[in-house]
């Protein structure tokens, strides 16, 4: 589901502009306009300050609760302001974050007390005799409800724009936004910002009020990408403090994760702080598992710089380094607040590393969506060719698949497991040829074809899929078959890495072309397909 | 919450015997014994099998869902067996282990399977024509809901056992059990175990299917409790691995927790090990953070060995090393899947060692339970001469207290702001100390008497509270007066320490015994008790 096919909520604190950003940004929208507020008012009949009154606040609760349930469950999509306790409420707050999307607007303290101070009219929870009565009041509710306002698929910071340019600025983001909803606790967005990372990094790192900001990346990526990045954070006020790492696949290790953590401790970064993850694969894994142990967890931003990161590494919360040849056998699922794909990022990668990031999304097609895979023979020769406009909609289609899956199975239970789809002979293929002869896509590229031939073997996949994926996979420049030298030492990788989970190897394979499965394979079967070639 | 006060729930699989366990339960408990779908049964008129087939899965899940919901609102506390599918629901599962204690009853698949071949009537997911089939359909039907059936506060495995021995294990467990609820996808228990240390880690760690398991203990440790522990793993089939750390405070850095990780590498582990943490806070500290980063996050089991771990550190799933000097500047969240508190490990530690422990005690009680404090009171002399029952009941309502505050505050936001009663002085008293003129506890006694004399000035804590609080402490043999050659180093690390947080501090007082609250305060206020003496 996409953020375009759902209802959209707007949370917050009491006094940010709920209600006339709601207004305007259904107007932009060509979308109805719900105020929940009034909306419980005009059912119970009288105002909210008369409702708390008579019926207390679990009254109110329960007449908001039933409200937005039956308004989450209209066809046609609004604009809904919520009151500034709404999600307070965890249950109803799981349900707001998977029916809908939720736009939380923020402000500093000073300005939401200026704001009420301006208009103190009906907020029961705040209503008080004296200013500073007032004060003492908002701070404690906004204390006590921090953390149910530190979640929403989009934050936007307030304090120094009018209800239309926010409202605009919400828009456009909206646009090229895919909602992720992990738990009650945690939920973010996608931001598809072709031509516009710099941008939305600031945006995103402002709407977080961090006390620091820091901005890791490695040597190759801060010559091409920092310095609008940095200009962009400046300008916002959040000049963050650069890290830049020496780059490269052995600089994944634990060293590199504590050189992080070393460099916050001595730059005042506290729980508050915010880092910025900006690079490949090794930087966003590296830095978001520098940040998922600094302090317990710190909040992160993932700008992936890579079409395969775009793709698939940095969506899912995985961090990770490497334990000596154990890839990423240390880490933490510590999803990021906001993860900022710009496909134009990418222009800078070599032909070689696009086509493999491409590998994967050819996999999100072949498990998930056959529509998606017929674009794929359609536009073959011009993502042969890295045509920009193509491979932003092939990133595009690909985080929403990603998203979709990483929704579904947050814990990487059941679900998530197709999309290991090509990896189980992948990775022996990459550990055969140690981890230089093939990239990460092209061993997945060669394990999908043998993948698919196994599931050929059980009577499982047609024919025509193994040749139609054979056949994009080909003419993306991929390699599809594993090379002879290889073969032995692959099968042998198999069967060590398979060892503890008995004599049977679960494995992905496709029943037709968009949808997966798995199947309890021998690992003679998948040899026999291997070595067969 | 505690136990005892709950409805308790059976929950796991089909065929996992939920029915006669908990009729022998109830028996045991002399508890009114409940069977969910008889229930729903009565209710709807017809039989589970027709529910499904005139309504549909959905159909009965709505009835089973009300029906529960019924239950969990009924006073007497009864004994309930659930199906096989009821808490799949993250939200009815949330309301269930919030509202009850739940208890998983667990086999091997081929235990449930051969069960189900013995009796296979009224089920209807797994009804099936031919054996293969049935065996197919269960082992899906595991698989899509392995992550629901990992969730309970105490697992049981069933294999082995007859009902009347399970429902006698699950009564004896019960006895000391403190749920504690952190999310619908993560809960566990406090086991009050006193005496039975091992055998309560063998039955947690069988509970949990482990692959492979491992042991993690320091040298000191190991020489007095490790051995009956080892064995009684090993008699339960799960043998560990045994990791011996060096042991004291300088040990717990990232690279212990890395040395950790490369022999969990190294022998065997993966994603489903558990790992048993033996020993005091820098054992179970950096023994949590390596099974939250090895491959993301594996099971692990705490078992504190000192008074402090028992009563504090161990409770609310923060593990972590130090960085330097920055004591847990790296860490992560990561609860264990059970604690295992017994009193009775502590019998070797120093009297100093035990008395500082039980300054955070006192802390729990003059915050939270005026009650508990009268307890002090009256038993000081007892506790200070460590009597083995009183040390025990300490350990236990400390227990109680302190996982009632992590549950309703699991992320540390607001409430559990209180447990840092005494600590903001007590962290600048340690620094300037470095860490060798108090331990913890003794710094935090001293941290506590100077928060009671700032509230008293603030005028929030009334002379009495100070005086008992300082009482009490002495009479434990605490010191409850900062030296005077540490008063200036500790007044300029507490300004040093704050300095991010603009001129106030957020302190803990009292505003009479058994209740806390937060005040700004400014560091001079602080700093005029502390240097006023």
């Amino acid at each position: 589901m996409t953020g375009r096919d759902r209802h959209l909520l707007l949370w917050g604190p009491t006094g940010v502009g709920k209600t006339t950003v709601g207004a305007a940004l259904a107007t932009r929208l060509s979308r109805r306009f719900l105020d929940l507020d009034r909306i419980i008012e005009d059912e119970a009949g009288r105002s909210v300050p008369a409702i708390f009154a008579a019926e207390g606040e679990p009254g109110f609760r329960e007449r908001e609760r039933s409200a937005l349930r039956a308004l989450l469950k209209r066809d046609e999509e609004s604009v809904i302001a919520l009151g500034g306790g709404t999600l307070v409420d965890r249950a109803l707050r799981d349900e707001a974050l998977r029916g809908a999307v939720v736009v939380t607007l923020l402000a500093a303290p000073r300005v939401i007390e200026a704001r009420l101070s301006a208009s103190p009219m009906g907020r029961p929870l705040v209503d008080s005799a004296t200013p500073e009565e007032r004060s003492a009041r908002l701070g404690a509710l906004l204390r006590s409800r921090a953390a149910a306002y530190a979640v929403g698929h989009l934050a936007i910071a307030t304090d120094a724009l009018e209800p239309v340019a926010i409202a605009e600025t919400i828009a456009v983001r909206l646009g090229g936004f895919v909602p992720l909803t992990i738990s009650a606790a945690n939920a973010y967005g996608v931001h598809l910002a072709p031509g516009a990372a710099a941008g939305s990094v600031a945006e995103s790192v402002a709407a977080q009020y961090p006390t620091t900001s820091f901005l890791v990346t490695d040597a190759t990526v801060a010559a091409l990408h920092l310095d609008p990045v940095v200009a962009a954070m400046s300008r916002a006020g959040h000049a963050p403090h650069v890290i830049v790492l020496p780059g490269g696949e052995p600089g994944k290790n634990i060293d590199s994760a504590r050189s992080i953590v070393r460099e916050l401790a001595s730059h005042d970064a506290d729980r508050k702080s915010v880092l910025v993850a900006l690079g490949g694969g090794v930087v966003t894994d590296t830095a978001g598992f520098a940040a998922s142990m600094f302090s317990r967890g710190i909040r992160w931003v993932a700008v992936p710089t890579t079409i395969i990161g775009m793709v698939d590494a940095a969506i899912g919360g995985k961090t990770g380094v490497n334990l000596e040849h154990a890839k990423n056998a240390i880490g933490a699922f510590h999803h990021p607040r906001a993860v900022i794909v710009d496909a134009s990022l990418s222009r800078t990668e070599s032909p070689r590393a696009i086509r493999s990031g491409l590998a994967e999304a050819v996999k999100s097609a072949a498990i998930i969506d056959s529509s998606f895979f017929e674009w794929f023979e359609e536009n073959v020769s011009g993502l042969a060719a890295s045509d920009p406009a193509l491979l932003e909609n092939a990133v595009r289609r690909s985080v929403e698949i990603k998203t979709d899956v990483v929704e579904r199975d947050p814990d990487e239970q059941d679900l998530r497991a197709i999309l290991n789809f090509g990896h189980t002979v992948g990775h022996a293929l990459e550990t055969a040829g140690r981890y230089e002869t093939f990239t990460h896509g092209e061993a997945v590229s060669i394990g999908m074809v043998a993948a698919a031939k196994v599931g050929r073997a059980l009577g499982v996949t047609p024919d025509d899929v193994c040749e139609r994926l054979a056949r994009v996979l080909e003419a993306l420049g991929l390699p599809t078959e594993a090379p002879a030298s290889l073969r032995e030492a692959a099968v042998s990788h198999l069967m060590a890495d398979k060892k503890r989970e008995g004599s049977k190897i679960r494995f992905v394979v496709l029943e037709r072309m968009g949808r997966a499965t798995t199947r309890h394979v021998t690992e003679a079967q998948v040899g026999d397909v291997l070595l067969g070639g």
